[in-house]
């Protein structure tokens, strides 16, 4: 009845759900606590207080116990009132998909569309502000995961406050991996994952919610209570003499404990510079190969994933299965409507090592090689190292 | 800013989240795989599959990404739709809380409440169906975790199917402790957690849906879809083939393998015997010690926890703290209404043991001494000791 | 051609290898090191550093890639040179044993031996000492877990430092439990184990060494060298520039430095007490159900591990299967002459806390009734609550 | 006091301790039993009995409780006796210094010594028993890590069997990587570790002994008994009636279980082709860049292993240090007599996967370069991916 299981890959450089680091694994399997227990009431108040440490707030961070994608929908429900004009900035998949949650609550969407290769201007967001001064809530992705493109949140956030609208930002694959925190780009709702740069698991989400955010909630009648769609239900839930609306994921929560311990111990800025490099060192690899990267140019390539298009007859699925069938390593192809058209390696976590972003670059070599395809892995090899050699980028 | 974390408890015989097995924690420190990978593909089929067997349908257990409590909600969301006449069967705080979201979905509710120490009667169940014989969907709480009983869910069962209604059974904590399935009772949608008496932890759900629920759901307007309150979302999410509606739970998803293949190899019987015995032993315990427990009758008490009134002029509070800060010993208060009047003691997976049984005596036992209360310890532990020697219940 | 494992202990309450705290076996399953990586090399200096702090020396600890029997060998062969008269302190099996492995490298062997109930006593030492002057290495069990008795090393320590002879103690069982440091007894060789009181696992073994022992050892031609019996093989070992005389136990390493951590972060008093706490309680109970403590007297009763003489008419091993079998307890029998005379109930690490010591007097009084013993297991439980009651021992 | 910990390494690439399968990790937190407990008795049986099993011989394996450089101590001392004439084959480092040991017991040694990049012929085995007919003991060492070279095993046994002398094989880091067995090359002892090729952690040994090797070392008086050195005390002690000489390294244990199954499940010859497959893409990059591999013949290089000689005016301990600072790639460089002279990348367990071979030619040549050296790392690449088209050795 039960298939056997295949090999499982050598080294996994997907976009997450990411390889974990190994202490992470090990907090996973700390004792299960009781959650009214003392010892864990006072655990999980540090671990939302260590959230806020990492995310440069002054409130505890929200801890949603699934992840990002229902967290972001619940996001959708609780912010976005029936009188609420939204902004939706859709420059890849997620950003495009948001646009149907939003429109479930509110009272009408705008949107900003531009090619899932390419990045929204700030320009084009004052000019939407400039058309509908009524626009209360804006949705932003900061990092489009499927695309490896960057948009530009600092300026964005700033005209959205500078206009008094709300702004929820979608941060899952970029938080940890780059500087950007919620109150740098004046996000009301900010949004990320234990599980791409911070090298835990999925399972549970990280929000950081402004006064301003809390108290939109509060006064909007159709924001989610006693659901696992609300926010507001776990305003208060960190602190250790509140009572939880639903039982916690406790192997996640500690699993998320120690994501925030690695992350503070190495110190931000050698995380981010690692994850920089790799992903330098990748790319490098890749364009001397003579493939080219998704991104419309170099500045919106996201540091904690690379994109590259999949060259003209070569099948998508059959470069992703060549990469592990002959050297284990797991990347990832398109999803959605950019099935087909991609492949994705993910510098997450403990896999931004700029060795790994060597890996890469042999394993794509090798697979487009063996579907046919003539190559100059060793230029692709050479480029990277040389990438690296040349140091922080 | 962070709080020193008190000493952990010595011993957690709360009803959950439970101590899980120790192969349980080591599984949830499996690496994490991409949710792509053709490794984890065919892993999550195989444990919707084992689930299967262990709960003993056909088709592949549906797994939520989320505790029980939210997957009931997403369970009362998929299934009732506003032509629904909905029979709430209230013996508990659960029972009683599920009409909440009944009503936000349905026609109309009917309801039958009975005192939170009694249970639902199959005659009742009849009696409504006599009145009312509109009623499309009956939501029976199997075992009330706030209070320790059990309702007649096979009987319960039988008249639902009789009348060609849809059976919600939560059953989350008791499968796995005791002798109930999906297809016995007629449920057509039959929920249970990991995190109790399989002992595993809180994080994901398995859900058995029927057919006949199947259709009812697709043929409902009003089902979320692309939501976390989605069932259908899931339907065939199983299958390696088909995409996961988000991004599973991975660390959840390996500890839910450890505890089928513990709960398997045991011996679905011999784990059931050990839950029995161990509740047995506690409650001869209980009652050698004066006390009494909370349920109406012997018949109705649950083999997966023990509940007992708290004695006049004693407060719970304190002495769930005493048993704590004595002994180590964890143990549950009362919940919502009440609070105050009971405590609680699990009997699930790894702490189903006759021997924890005698711990649960001592401790509530030196705890209420410590209180000022005059116990006999002894006779307590004299009795618990005998009910084990008689053996098997 | 495999049996089928029986099912595993529920509680383990044996004097060693003790149930291992959570930490600890998180910490064996960290990532395997290359020996010579400059991460282990550092992280081996700094368990050496670490266990010094324990151990309350200047010089950091020796680390035996062995468990303690072979480590007191490896002592013995180091230490102990063809001009050497050694008095051995022989008051139970281990004492006695030491005495084989002393004769094999030694001049000549004095002896005091004891009844194995009994200690010795200073004026004996003394006594050895006025006969015989030239007595250069003292051998002397700290504490004999075969029968749970106590020798008073710091006075034996000091009457040996007075005729400048050389002290090997053997601290396995106790360091860790209770308050013994090898300066505080002028220990020149001051074995113990992470397996015992530490709450780790036995693999390796912590050896602390006076510049008076190195100095002797170097000067002793007999001392093994580029051998497995050889100390000062790993004189230098620790230093992280220093080789390694063969490759070390890495997995152990790594549980050997969570075992140090947890003693200094909960506090040497502190877990003293709660080693003490939990041994008076159980022979409280012990001693109201009429069974009679192995050990002549209270003051030299082991606060690690209770003894208690198995009654006439009663089989040991019989005894030890019954608590096993009937309540998944394990508990240890006597070992060598001393088995079938007695019974024994480890204290150590994380079972040191006082509810075990309830549990083992539950188990035995449950075990010795399922043999056909009239025992009033009541009593006991209830002699070893108000022990615990009283608190600190 | 203590140091901060350096960065841990990337990716371990070393000859052992090698990187350990993720599931030996886990099964090193299994918990800890005492050792006398039923379960750990019959554990350890079916562990000795599947040591058996891996090794093709029909009685269970010797465990000895230490890493595997003292148990060849071990047995040099329990194997030659006072009476026995020794051949030592000396191909490398670890050849010659069993000849040490083998001096403290024996009544003469002979030596065959070939150049450490060489290999011993099977004919100057036999021409040595022809001058020496009354040679009783022979040893060899199957492959020498510090050289990366393999002996003729097979060949050499057949020899020894024919004159009826005993054959110690020293297959520490061969076997699990390779077609060797006890039986099949005649070995009276052959002697292996879960920490290489098996993808464990040092910490205990497998021991394959002869029935012609016990009665050699029963009737030899000098064999140790009641030591650490003694193989003769541990010969029953898999039996689950009988006694361990002294408590078995528990975790260890558990750990060894974990690399015995995932050897055999997934299949010997599986195993030994990726390990095959690894070494030669590794050396076909090594070669492509200009280096020169240390063993004389391709024929004798270790497929667990690949030696390489450090091109003139490069510094061994800076290159190194180079492929670990720049890139987190841990390699070795020389031990003994043979430092400065090499580099060695190991090829064993979960790292005996081809697309490590590429990362270790990709490490060196980056390090080379970073020291100032032309390399061509493009063209190493390209023949090491080449090398894995090409597919099985």
């Amino acid at each position: 009845m039960l298939s056997k299981l295949p090999k499982e890959a050598v080294i996994n450089l997907s976009p997450g759900p990411v390889t974990a680091y190994p202490r992470v694994l090990r907090a996973l399997s700390r004792p299960a606590y009781y959650d009214y227990d003392p010892y864990f009431l006072q655990f999980y108040e540090n671990v939302a207080l260590k959230a806020a440490k990492a995310l440069r707030t002054k409130e505890p961070a929200l801890i949603l116990q699934c992840e990002p994608a229902p967290a972001i929908e619940a996001a959708a429900a609780s912010m976005i009132g029936r009188n609420d004009v939204v902004l939706n900035l859709a420059s890849g998949i997620y950003g495009k998909g948001f646009g149907y949650w939003a429109q479930r609550y509110n009272k009408e969407m705008v949107e900003i569309e531009v090619a899932y290769d390419d990045a929204i201007t700030p320009d084009a967001v004052a000019e939407a502000f400039r058309k509908r001064p009524d626009i209360k809530v804006v949705h932003l992705v900061h990092h489009e995961t499927p695309s490896g493109t960057i948009n530009p949140a600092h300026a964005i956030g700033k005209i959205a406050r500078d206009h008094d609208a709300l702004l929820l930002v979608d941060a899952v694959s970029s938080f940890g991996g780059m500087d950007v925190h919620p109150e740098d780009c004046a996000a009301d709702i900010f949004i990320t994952s234990p599980g791409k740069c911070l090298g835990g698991v999925p399972g549970v989400t990280l929000i950081a919610v402004s006064d301003r955010a809390w108290r939109h909630m509060e006064s909007n009648p159709t924001a989610p209570r006693a659901s696992m769609l609300s926010l507001l239900d776990w305003k208060d839930a960190w602190r250790k003499e509140e009572a939880f609306p639903f039982t916690p994921s406790t192997a996640d929560i500690n699993g998320l404990d120690a994501t925030l311990d690695l992350y503070m111990e190495e110190g931000p800025k050698t995380v981010w510079a690692r994850h920089a490099l790799t992903a330098k060192a990748c790319r490098s690899g890749i364009q001397a190969m003579g493939l080219t990267l998704w991104p419309k140019t170099d500045a919106i390539a996201s540091p904690t994933a690379t994109v590259v298009r999949v060259p003209d007859a070569v099948n998508e699925a059959e470069l992703v299965t060549a990469a592990r069938a002959e050297l284990g390593v797991c990347i990832s192809g398109g999803r959605g409507e950019l099935k087909g058209q991609l492949i994705r390696i993910g510098h997450m976590g403990p896999m931004a090592e700029p060795v790994y972003g060597v890996v890469a670059v042999t394993a794509i070599g090798h697979a487009l090689r063996k579907l046919g395809r003539k190559v100059d892995v060793g230029a692709g090899v050479e480029a990277a190292l040389t990438a690296i050699a040349r140091g922080s980028v």
